[in-house]
C-alpha cells in the first residue's frame, strides 16, 4: 500500500501546554528543511492563517523538498476573539469571523493545490452545567458550516471531531455526532476528518469510525497518533495500540481511502524527527504485515468473526515459530 | 413539573452479575405488589418476552395496583440464540428471528396500552479487532429496525444506546449514533430511549444528548440512574451527578417532554424499595428547586453562558444565608 | 466549621494550555489585590521561586491585604532543565538541582511563615513503554525527598500526587503511592497533598483519600476543584461533584483537619474572581449543610452503612417538602 | 524464557454476566480434560472451597493430566453471606467467617503443593458516597488479612487488586494500595497478585506495578489478560496492548520472577480452548521477541530513556525490511 503520509507542520517549532515549553522557534523554511530528515513525508499540513502568511514562502519551501500541501488546517481557536467558540459562538459577529476565515482558508487551499481545509473547532463547547443552550449551538454550528462550505463546491470542508481540550466538552465530539452534521448538512463537499488519537479516546474504535465515515463517503482525511485512550496525548502512532493500527489501515485499504495520513504528533520529549520518523515506520511496518498476511485472507476471517484466528496469523508473521514449537497443538 | 415515574419491574426479582447474586426470585404478580412501596410510579416498565408470558395476570396486575405499562423492554439479549448479536447476527435466520420478536412485542406493547416498545440490543458489538465488518453490521442494524418499525406505525420503536456491556463495544454506543440511524430510517416512530447512566459513561452530557434528541423530535424514553461516569452502575439516581439530574430535568422541561422516566437502578446491596424510592425523591427534589428558582431565570442565564451564576442560584435556594454571612461580597 | 481558604496565586495572573491564552498578565502585588474581591479567602498559596524573588514586596502584600502565605508551592516543572523530570531525573546534577530548590522553598515558608511547602512532581513520569526504569525512579523519588526533608524539620514537605499530565503517567499517581513513599521515608514532616480534583481524575474517592492520608497523620494539605473524573480540568469545586464535596468536608471534620483549602481552580472562560469566589460558596453550603444535618447523625449513618438514608437527610435539608407531599410514604 | 503458564480452572465451565450465559457446565474432571488441548498449561488455578470439594478427584486429575496446582483462588465473593464484604465486613462474624475460610484455603494450598493463596476481595468496597467508614474498613482489611496470613508461614497469601466489580470501588484498589497493605502488615508472606487488566484499568503501566512489587519481594502471582484501559474485559492476553504485554515479559525477566502467569481471561464468545491457548501463543511471542532483540540491548536503551529506538529495534525484528527500503534515513 502506497501511504500517502503528511505531518502538522506546527509541531516542528515551539510548543507548550500548560506547565512546560517544548522544542524551539523556527520559522516555516526552518520547519519545511526539517521535514527532509523523516522518512516517507510527501507533503504538510499547514495552519491557516498563522502559517500562511506569506504564500510565496510556502510554495517555494514545497518546490525546494518536493513536497505538496495535502491539507489546510484551520485554526479558529488561538486568537483571543474565539476564546468562547468559533463556529457556535454567542455573538453573531464572531460566528461570522470564523466563517470568513473558512472561506478565505478554501481559497487559499485552492491557490496551493490541497484539496481539504480541515477544522477541529476546539472551543466550540462547554465546561460546565448550564452552559449551554445546546440545540442552539447545533443550529449555530450547522449554519456556519453551511455558509462556509457553500462558498465554493471545488474544495472539501473536513469537521474534525474530538472529545474535548481545551473545553472539557465540545461539541463535535465523536464520529457518528460530525457524521449526523455531514447528513444534517447534505453537502457533498462537507466531511470528517478522523484523528486516531481523538477516536480513541473517545472510546471508539478508530477502524468502525473510519469504515462507518467511509460508508456514507465522508472520510476526508485521516490524523494518526496514540495515547492511552483517556486523553489526546499524540504519542508516536502505533507505540501503544499496535492492533488498532494493523487494523485501521486494513479498514482503509478495503474501502479504498485515498487520502492523506498526517501525523498529528507532539515531539514533547522524543526528538521532533525521530517522532515523526517512528511514527512512518510504524505504518509501514503495519502496512507490511497486511500484504504479508494478505488482504483477502483477513477479510474472510473477518467476515466470519474470528478475530483470534486473525491476530494468530498476523502473530505467525511477525514472530514466527509456535507451529514448529507446538507441532502436535498446531495440528488441530 | 409533573414526573411520569415508571421502574423497571425486572429489577424487583432475582439479579446477578458475574461474581454474585442480589435480590430474591419474585413472580410477576410479587413484583407488581412491592411497587406500591415505592413513592411515585404510576408506571413500569416491563420485559418481553420473558414477564408477560401471561397477559391477564399482567393486566390484572396494573389494574389492581393502578399501575400502567408504560414501556415494553424488548430483551434480545438473554436467550442463547442472541448470545452473538440480535439486529446485527451474522445469521440471517437470527436477524430475521429479533425482528420478529420486535414486531411482537410491537403488538404486545398495543395490547396492553403502552406507547413504547425499547430496546437495547446489547450482544450486537464486538469485544476484538478483526471481529466486525463494520460497515456491514451497520447495515444489517438499519434493515432490521427498518424492518420491524414498518410493521405498524401506531407504536413507538424506541432504541436504547449503551457504549458497551456486555460487549467490550456496543454498535450502537452513543446519543449521536443513534440519532444517525433514526436520520438514516426517516422513520416517525423509530426514536431514541436516553439512558442517563449509558450517557455519562458514554462522556456525553446526559442534558446535551436530551436536547439534540428532542431536537430531531426523536427523545421517545428516558431512563435515569447513575455513575461514576465510568462503567454502568445503575445507581440511585442523583445519588452521585446531582448537579446532571438538575439540568436534565431542566432541559426536558424546556423542550416539554411528556415521556415517562423509568428508574433503571439495580438494587444489588440497597434495600430494593429503597433505591427505587430514593430515585423518585431525588428527581422531585430536582424539579421543585427549578421550580424555586425559575425555569425563565435558568433559561435566561443560560442563555448568556454564565454557569458559576446559575450554580450560585441554585445554592442560595439550596442552603440560603451565603448574601447574609458575605454581605460585603454579595452586593458587588 | 472554619474553613481556612485559601488559593493559587498564580491563577490570578495570565494563563494558556496548549491551544489558548487566558486571563492577563498581572504582576504579585496585583495579584494580590485581586484577591480582597474574593470572600473567604484568608491566605494564598504562592510559587517558589518564580513569585518570590522579591520576599519584601510579597511580605508587605500579605499585611496590606491580611493574608498569610497558607503555603509555598515549590515549582520544578516549568524551567527547561527540569523538562524530563526534577527528583528523578537521569542526570543526578538536575535531580541535585531540584532538591536544592525544595531546600531553599522550605527555607522561604519558614521565612513566610508558612508551615507546608507543597510539591507535584509533574514531569517525573513517562510517555512511552520501555522509557522507564520504574525501581530505579523509585528509589530517586525517595532519595531525593529524603534528602530535602532532611534539611530542616520545622517545615512540612507536602508531596502533591496527580495520575498524569504533562506526562501521560505521573510516578506519584495515586493517594496509595504517596503514601507509601511516606511510610518507606518514615520522616514526621513528610506528608501528602490531596488535590480533590486529581483524586477524582485517578478514580480514587476523594473522601476516602483524605481518610486514608489522616489515619497515618500524612494530610498536609487540600487542594480543592472539579472535574469530571477523567481529567484535571480544575473546574469550580462542587460545580460537578457535589456529594464528592459534601462527603470530603465531612471526612475532614472527622478526622479533625487542621490545615487550608486552596482552591486550584483555572479560571480559563470564567471569570477570576468568580472562579474562586463561587469555589468558596461552594464550600461554605456543603459545610454548612453538614451542620444543619449534624455531623454525629451522618456519622452514625454511615457507620451501619445506609448511604440512602444519608442523601435522603441531605436532600431534606437541601429541599424540604418531600415528607409533606408523601405522607403515607414517609411513615414507613 | 521458561513461561510457567497456568489458567483460571472455573472458566472452563459455564459462566453469565448481568445479562447473558455463555459456556457450559462442566465437571472439575472435565474441565481438566480440556486444559489438555491447550497448548503450554502446565498448572492451573482451583478455586476454594467450590472446586474443592472433592481433594482426590483433584489430585488424580492433576496426576492424570500431569498438572500442577499452581495456586489456589480463594472465593469470599459468591456466597450470600459475603454479599457486602469478607475481610472488612461490618458484622465480626462475617470477618471471621472470611479468615477462617483463609486458613482452610491455605492448609488446602499446602495439601495440594501449590505456594499460593491468592484472593481478590471483590465485596470488600462501597457504591455510594456516605456508604464507608474508610479507615476502619482499611483496619479491618490489614486485621484479617493478618490474622489469617498468620496461621502458617509456609504459604503465601496474595491479595489482588482490582478497581472495581461487583463493587463500584473496591478497597484494594492499585498495585500501590496493595503495597501498602503489605508494608503496614510487615509479614513475609503477605503479596501480592498483578493482575494485568486489573493494572491496566487501574491506570497502571502493568510494567510499572510489576517492577514496584518485585522491588519489594511482593510480586507473588502474575495474571494475564487484557481490556481496553476501562473494564476488566479478560480478552486474550496482547489482543489489545501488545507492547505492554511485552515490556510486562521484559520486567519480570529482569527481576528474575519465578512464579506462574495465571490466564484470567473470559472466554464469553470465542472458543475457550481458543481464548488460553491463543493467551498462551501471545506470551511465547511476546518472550521470544525479546529473546530476539536482547534483554540487555531493551536494558541499555531503557537506562537511557529512548522509548523510540527500543519500539523500532523490535518492529525490525516483527516487520523486517524498512532500513533496506530507506536506506539514506536509515544511515542517519
Amino acid at each position: 500500500m502506497n501511504i500517502k503520509y503528511s505531518l502538522l507542520l506546527g509541531f516542528l517549532g515551539e510548543l507548550s501546554d500548560r506547565f512546560t515549553a517544548y522544542g524551539q522557534p523556527r520559522s516555516v523554511a526552518e520547519r519545511f528543511a526539517l521535514v527532509a530528515d523523516i522518512p516517507g513525508v510527501t507533503g504538510v499540513e499547514i495552519v491557516y492563517p498563522h502559517d500562511l502568511a506569506d504564500l510565496g514562502e510556502v510554495t517555494a519551501a514545497c518546490a525546494a523538498h518536493r513536497l505538496a500541501i495535502a491539507s489546510v488546517n484551520l485554526n479558529v481557536k488561538k486568537d483571543r476573539q474565539f476564546r468562547d467558540g468559533s463556529f457556535t459562538h454567542r455573538d453573531p459577529a464572531v460566528r461570522a469571523e470564523a466563517v470568513a476565515w473558512m472561506k478565505r482558508a478554501m481559497d487559499t487551499a485552492a491557490d496551493l493545490g490541497a484539496e481539504v481545509v480541515t477544522c477541529c473547532p476546539l472551543n466550540d463547547g462547554y465546561d460546565y452545567a448550564f452552559e449551554q443552550d445546546y440545540a442552539r449551538a447545533w443550529d449555530w454550528l450547522l449554519a456556519s458550516i453551511d455558509e462556509a462550505a457553500g462558498h465554493r463546491d471545488d474544495v472539501l470542508v473536513s469537521l474534525e471531531y474530538k472529545p474535548s481540550e481545551p473545553r472539557a466538552r465540545m461539541i463535535l465530539d465523536s464520529a457518528a455526532k460530525a457524521l449526523l452534521a455531514c447528513h444534517e448538512l447534505g453537502r457533498a463537499n462537507v466531511g470528517v476528518t478522523m484523528d486516531m488519537g481523538h477516536a480513541l479516546y473517545a472510546g471508539e474504535s478508530s477502524a468502525e469510525a473510519a469504515a462507518l465515515l467511509a460508508r456514507s463517503g465522508k472520510l476526508f482525511l485521516v490524523h494518526v497518533n496514540d495515547n492511552y485512550r483517556n486523553w489526546d496525548w499524540d504519542l508516536i502512532a502505533g507505540s501503544v495500540n499496535w492492533w488498532d493500527l494493523v487494523e485501521l489501515l486494513y479498514v482503509v485499504r478495503k474501502v479504498d481511502y485515498r487520502g492523506w495520513f498526517a501525523a498529528d504528533v507532539f515531539p514533547s520529549r522524543v526528538p521532533v524527527v525521530k517522532a515523526f520518523g517512528t511514527t512512518y515506520k510504524m505504518m509501514w511496518a503495519a502496512s507490511r504485515l497486511i500484504d504479508a498476511v494478505g488482504l483477502s485472507t483477513i477479510s474472510d476471517l473477518v467476515a466470519v468473526g474470528q478475530p483470534p484466528q486473525v491476530l494468530e496469523r498476523l502473530i505467525d508473521e511477525m514472530i514466527p515459530g509456535f507451529a514448529e514449537a507446538y507441532p502436535e497443538l498446531a495440528a488441530r
